[in-house]
This record gives C-alpha cells, sequence and structure tokens, in this order.
C-alpha cells in the first residue's frame, strides 16, 4: 500500500485521474480519497468533470464537507444537475442555499422544471427575491446570466464615500472592481473603476472619475453580449432594463463561460452532432451514439436525393460509364467550396459582423469568390483531364467545376443567414446540410453539361 | 446638410457603419468625422474593424488625438499593424511608447521582424527591458501573453502595508484585483485577492488571506493557460519560470483574445480554409480567395484518388450501372461520420479532455460508436434498398454502410490525436482531409464488397 503514498499535489490532472480511476476500479475508496485530499480545489473541479457520471457521485461523496461545497459552485451547470440527481433533498437545499443568484439560475436551467419551484421555496425570503427577478428573463437573454447584487455610486458623491458604501456591500456583491454610477432614477449614466477609485484623492467627485459606460439591454442575447464584454475587455458591463434603469451586472467570467457553451455548440453542430454536454471521454457510448445518431439519419435521408438524380441519367451513365469516375471528385470539390463560405459566414454572424440584412452584399462576395475558384480548379481540371482522357471530357470537368464552385460558394454564403432568418441556429443548418445539397445541384449541373457538350 | 445632424450616439454599430461608409463613398471626410465625434470609443472601435483597410486608415485619420490613442489600444493586433503600415514613424513611435508591454508584443508579432528593433530603440530604456523580457519567450507560450508588471505583497505583510504597496504602484501595474503572495527567493506561495485585503482588519497578515495559486510555467502554451484562467473564472494567474519564481501576470481579458483567436482559427481549418484576420465584409475578395484556394486545391488533388479507385473496378461499373447511383450517398455518409468524430475529438483536444496518449481509449470509443451507427444506418439502407431495388443490393449498401461507418468514425477519431502528436495543427488535419480519405476508403470497402456479394 505504501505506492499510494506518492506525493499527489504537484502531479497534473490527468495522471490525478488515472491514479483514481485506478482506486475506484479497484473499489479502495481510501486510496482514492487519499489521492485528492491534498489538491486544491479547481484541481479537485477538473478531475470531477473527467470522471464518468457514476465515478464522479461517488467521488463527490468522499470530499471533505467545504471542499465539496467549494467544488460544487465551480462545476459546469450540466454537472451540478447531475450531481444534484444523486444527492439527498438536505444536502441540495444547503448547496442551493450557498450560491451565489446567478450560478442558482444556471443549475436551476439544468434541472427538471419541477424541482425548480422545490429548491426556490426552501431559500430565505431576500434570495429567493433576487433568485426571482433573474429567473423572469428569458433563457438566452442576458438578464438571465446577470447578478442582482451590485454595489453602486452616484456622480456626486466622493471617492472615498464611495469606497466606505463598497466596503459596506464587500461580501455579497457580484464584483466590486467595476460600480455603475446611476443618477435618482436609477439610471446607468457611467462606471467607475476601483482602480481610479483608489487612485484619486479622497473628495474627488465620482463624477470626474466616471467613464463612458457600455451597458447592455436585459432582453438582449447573451452571447452577444457576453462577445462585447470579452471584445471590449471589460470585468464587468451594467445590465439596464428599458429606460435604462440599473438591474444587474454582468461579469466576464460569466461571459467567458456562456462563450464557450457557444462555440462548444458550434463546432459540435458543423461537423454535424448535437453538443456533448461533458467531457467526451467520461461520456458514456450510448450518448455519443445518440447525439449523432439523428443528425447522420436526416443527412443519409438527404442523401437519397443524389440517388434520384443518379437514377433519372441512368441511361447516360450506361452509355457513358467514365462520367461515373469523376462524381465524387465533383462533388467533394463542391462541399468543399460550400463548406468554406458557409464556415466563414457563420463564423462572421457568431462574431456579429454580419447580419441577416448584409444577405445581398454576402451573396455577391460569395459569388465573386466562387467564381475565381472554379475558374482556377477549372482550368487545372480541364488540363489534366484532356491530357488523361480527350479534351471533351476535360470540358465538361472544367466547366462543372466552375459551375459547382459558383453555386455552392454562393448556397455555402447565404445558408447561415437564410438559418438566422428564420431562427435556426446558423452552425446546426450549414455544412452538412449545404453538402448534401451541394451533391445533388453539382450532379444535376454536371449532367446537364455532360449532355449538352457530348451530344448524348 | 440637416439630413446629417441626426444623432448618432445612440446608434448601434451597424447603423453607424452605414452612414460612414456613405459619408466616404461621397469623399464627405466632415461628414465622417462628424458622425463619429460624438461616439463612445469601444463603439469607433467596432467601426474602424468593420471597415476595408482604406477606408479604417482615412477615418483613423479623422479621430482626435486622445481618441485615437485609446482606440488604437483597443484594436486587435492585425488592425494595429495594417494601420501602422500607413502611419508616419513619429505617429507610429509616440502610439507605441504609450502602449502597455505586453501589447507591444502582440503588435511587434504582427509587424515585419525588421520593424520591431526599430520600434524597440525609440522607447525608454525601462519600457524597453520590460518588453524585452516578454519577448524572450517563444511565439505561443504564455510567456510571450503575460505582463511584466504586476504589484506583489508577502506573507508576513498586513493588508494595511500591502494595499499601501499597491496604491504605490497604481499606475502602471497590469492588475492590482489579484495579487500574487512570494516569498523572500520571489517564489510563489499564493494569491490574495484585493477585495478580501479590502474585508479584512487593517493588521490582518497576508498569510491568513491569501489562496492557494493556480500558477503557469511561461514556457507553456497560451491556449491551455488561457482556457485554464477562463474556466476556473480567475481574474489573474501569476506565471513563473521554472523555479517556481514569478516573472508575470496573466489576464483573464487576454486570455479571451487568445481564446478567440484560437477558435476563429480552429473554426476555419474545420471549414477547409484559412483564417481571415479583419471582419468578413472589410475583407477585400482577394484576400478570402486566397485564404480558400490552396485547401480547395490540395483536397481536389487528393479527390483524384476517387478516380483512380473508381478506373480501377471501372468494369465492374459497366457491367452494373446501378452500383454508381449508391456512391454518393455512401460516400456522404462516410464522410459525415468522419467528421462527427473529429469534430468531438478536436473539440475535446483543445479544451484539454483529451490527450494523444488516450489514443487507444478513443479508437476503442470510436470503433464502438461507428459500429453502433453503421449497423442502425445499415438496417436501414438494406430495408429500403431490398425494397426498391432488390435484396442481393440492399445487402451491399447495409454491409458497405455498417464497414464504412465503422472505419470513417475511428480515422475521424484518432486523426486529431495523430495531427498533435506530430505536431500540426489538429483542425488542419481533420475534417477535409478525413472526408478526401474516407471517400477513397469507402469506394474500395463497397466494391470489394459489392463483388463478394453478388459475385461478379
Amino acid at each position: 500500500m505504501t505506492t499510494e503514498q506518492i506525493p499527489t499535489q504537484n502531479l497534473d490532472t490527468a495522471d490525478l485521474l488515472d491514479l483514481i480511476e485506478q482506486s475506484l476500479s479497484r473499489r479502495d475508496l481510501a486510496a482514492a480519497s487519499a489521492t485528492l485530499s491534498p489538491v486544491p480545489t479547481w484541481q479537485i473541479v477538473q478531475v470531477l468533470e473527467r470522471l464518468n457520471p457514476k465515478d464522479c457521485a461517488v467521488m463527490y461523496r468522499l470530499l471533505p464537507k467545504q471542499q465539496a461545497v467549494e467544488a460544487f459552485e465551480a462545476l459546469s451547470p450540466e454537472l451540478q444537475g447531475e450531481l444534484v440527481r444523486s444527492l439527498q433533498d438536505a444536502e441540495i437545499a444547503a448547496l442551493f442555499a450557498e450560491m451565489d443568484p446567478d450560478d442558482r439560475v444556471w443549475l436551476l436551467d439544468e434541472l427538471p422544471a419541477s424541482v425548480a419551484p422545490r429548491l426556490l421555496r426552501g431559500l430565505a425570503p431576500r434570495e429567493r427575491d433576487l433568485t426571482a427577478s433573474v429567473l423572469g428573463y428569458s433563457q438566452d437573454s442576458i438578464g438571465r446570466r446577470m447578478s442582482p447584487e451590485y454595489v453602486t455610486t452616484h456622480p456626486d458623491l466622493t471617492s472615498a464615500e464611495t469606497l466606505r458604501r463598497m466596503r459596506a456591500r464587500l461580501a455579497d456583491a457580484e464584483t466590486i472592481y467595476t460600480l455603475p454610477v446611476t443618477d435618482h432614477a436609477r439610471r446607468v449614466v457611467g462606471v467607475v473603476s476601483l482602480r481610479d477609485l483608489l487612485t484619486a484623492d479622497d473628495d474627488a467627485l465620482v463624477e470626474s472619475l466616471m467613464q463612458d459606460a457600455h451597458t447592455v439591454p436585459a432582453d438582449s442575447g447573451a452571447e452577444a453580449a457576453a462577445r462585447d464584454c470579452t471584445d471590449l475587455g471589460l470585468l464587468a458591463v451594467p445590465v439596464v432594463d428599458s429606460e435604462h434603469r440599473l438591474v444587474g451586472i454582468f461579469t466576464i467570467d460569466d461571459a467567458a463561460r456562456i462563450l464557450k457553451r457557444e462555440e462548444s455548440e458550434d463546432a459540435a453542430r458543423q461537423g454535424g452532432a448535437e453538443p456533448l454536454t461533458r467531457p467526451y471521454l467520461s461520456t458514456p457510448i450510448r450518448r455519443i451514439v445518440r447525439s449523432r445518431v439523428v443528425w447522420l439519419l436526416v443527412l443519409a435521408v438527404g442523401a437519397t436525393l443524389t440517388v434520384k438524380v443518379l437514377s433519372v441519367f441512368e441511361a447516360t451513365l450506361e452509355q457513358l460509364t467514365v462520367l461515373a469516375l469523376f462524381v465524387p471528385l465533383l462533388i467533394g470539390t463542391g462541399g468543399n467550396t460550400g463548406n468554406q463560405a458557409a464556415t466563414t459566414v457563420t463564423r462572421a454572424l457568431a462574431l456579429g459582423e454580419v447580419r441577416p440584412r448584409d444577405m445581398v452584399r454576402v451573396l455577391t462576395r460569395e459569388l465573386r469568390v466562387g467564381l475565381s475558384l472554379g475558374v482556377l480548379l477549372g482550368l487545372l481540371g480541364f488540363g489534366i483531364t484532356a491530357l488523361i482522357y480527350d479534351w471533351q471530357i476535360g470540358l465538361v470537368i472544367g466547366c462543372t467545376l466552375i459551375a459547382v464552385c459558383s453555386v455552392a460558394a454562393t448556397i455555402g454564403g447565404i445558408m447561415p443567414l437564410v438559418a438566422r432568418t428564420i431562427r435556426v441556429d446558423p452552425a446546426v443548418f450549414s455544412n452538412p446540410f449545404i453538402t448534401t445539397f451541394v451533391d445533388a445541384t453539382g450532379l444535376v449541373i454536371y449532367f446537364v453539361i455532360a449532355k449538352a457538350i457530348l451530344g448524348i
């Protein structure tokens, strides 16, 4: 048993994980617990996130009380939700009471709707009101992700007075490093940083220290607001209602959390799968299959369109089998061109660089890009095919490449904008669907051009 | 001209951009300048980023001195680099002197290597030394992205003494909200937050207030460090050398900037294109074509493999043209399955959930997932094809789907790990290449199975 006595506090997370998985597979809970006890909380969190659901619940029960509370707060909402389902009601109520109102809302969003009212009833009235004020905003809005616990100041207060106010609220404010400045009607007129307050003389007025506030309306989209916050390098952004009155504060750590989740979703959907809610290696195979199978089926059904198109041209194919040789090359190139355009525009949409009303500009740009790429590839395709087969086949391949690239880039470019307009996630609607759609269209173009040029 | 007098301070960025582009296209510089003057700096930055390179340089020259300096600091390094090329040497030197050392390094990385020494020579000695200390680390390391300007404290100082130290260094420290705690040998022993310092009694020792520090070695990868920082919601992380001595501090706003850039790169490469360095609508068509054409050519050349494979089986195709009908469907499904696996594993790699040494685990998982998906799709494919054509063709399609899905998921899953092992960006190496590779492999599998079952 002395092999377990190696110091674990300086191991990296993967090695730690290996040790713990070994202990758990031997059902040696004491060793597992000893491995984790000298480790800092942030690393415990990483280990818990990477264990499979069953081991994670076991390991969590082995943590000392205080560490368990700290680790729970740092876990992702999905894992919190998973853990909660394995805990006793009293334990859940205690954890829930300790959380900040905004973190509480993240967790509630993960739990079955029937659980939320029960948990909320268990809270102290003030905490319940704060949580309810955040729950009042719609799921994807920034209001849902803000904290209702903030410290404000006023333009006619001094630096010293503001610092005193702030010290009195230190314990429960979400952040004290950026303070919203409000007028008598609670409207945001600026922000002042703790740094500027500390730099200034005691009797300097906030009015002279504050800066223009970048505010976000509580009903605006959480992703866009998170992106603004990180793009501008702001530690915190005041959230306002339609009358520009302060209702909450949104901090950069929540912004980073939102963006990470959005980007995982986008990445998964562009690859044609649903996002996984836990780390890859700890997700059961069944769940991975489930996250992919629906997409794959839908795309396969879509691809039967290509069988249909080809069977229409079956007679032409029988006459000239050589045409079949180029089918994968042509539709592959079309798919690639379409994917390039779709990926660029989807990313630009996510970053707020392009909006649905830019449809015409995007269309013109992608048509020009697609045409340029098509001419380059078409010339090359003509040359090579003319050399190996004959110049007529070469002409068919060259012309098809020009047409397919132009069509594919255009469709790929506007598809994400269409998706956004009809309120579907652009990432869902773009790459895999474009490939399928471009495959079928490309085949029609190919055979029409072939029939025209070869006169069959 | 009264139409220009509409208030512009409350417009959103896209509308502002429209107004300015209209003014610039009329060459009405006065109107453009008037439109931008009442607008806050963060929005000026968004406008500059979305203008095309020529207009951006023109507009920048129209800004009042102070606003120009502030806007420059907030611009992305790529755009700073672009602007610098349009400015006079004296203007550049002035801007450069005002920047923080870490931001200066970002900019230097964008400029031709010959410019860097000239700019560095123009700096005051202390600033030059600070900048040089950061430039000493390799391009992708966290040392390159840290700030060498920090405030430290010691375990045996009191809260009041620490606050005094901090106030003395307010002007140039990168952050004052998280202070590294070091021992007599400059080794990091913890961190203390300004919040805890303010909460504590004046004579409380730092030792009693500090927490475990999450530190990163200066030569570790910038992306992984940035991800840890945002995942853990830390405002700042101490950067240490191999002896655990403090060399700099890394802040969450820089972490967000690094992750945004990495994610744009990953997204572009998974779509088979090079990342654009400026917003989509302001990137010249020529540059977009350039970012895509090399990839497209490489992939098209790869796809000639499919022509090769098909020409080997040309005789079989001539005998049974019906086999050609299913080619796009089969290779499309293979490509989709491969992409799903590649996207999941690439993302898991980026998030640090999977490492190259997990190769065998990933391989086994993806083989099982691919087999499950293949059996589901294969049964369906058999059923439908058997009904429409005949049961033998159905059997060919069903078996091919099972084999292709298993192979595609396995290749898709391990390809990103292979890429990481041979130090290539996993995103480069995965989706588009997998599609091409799976296309060719899938065709071989298809014809081998067809020949075996149909006995031709």
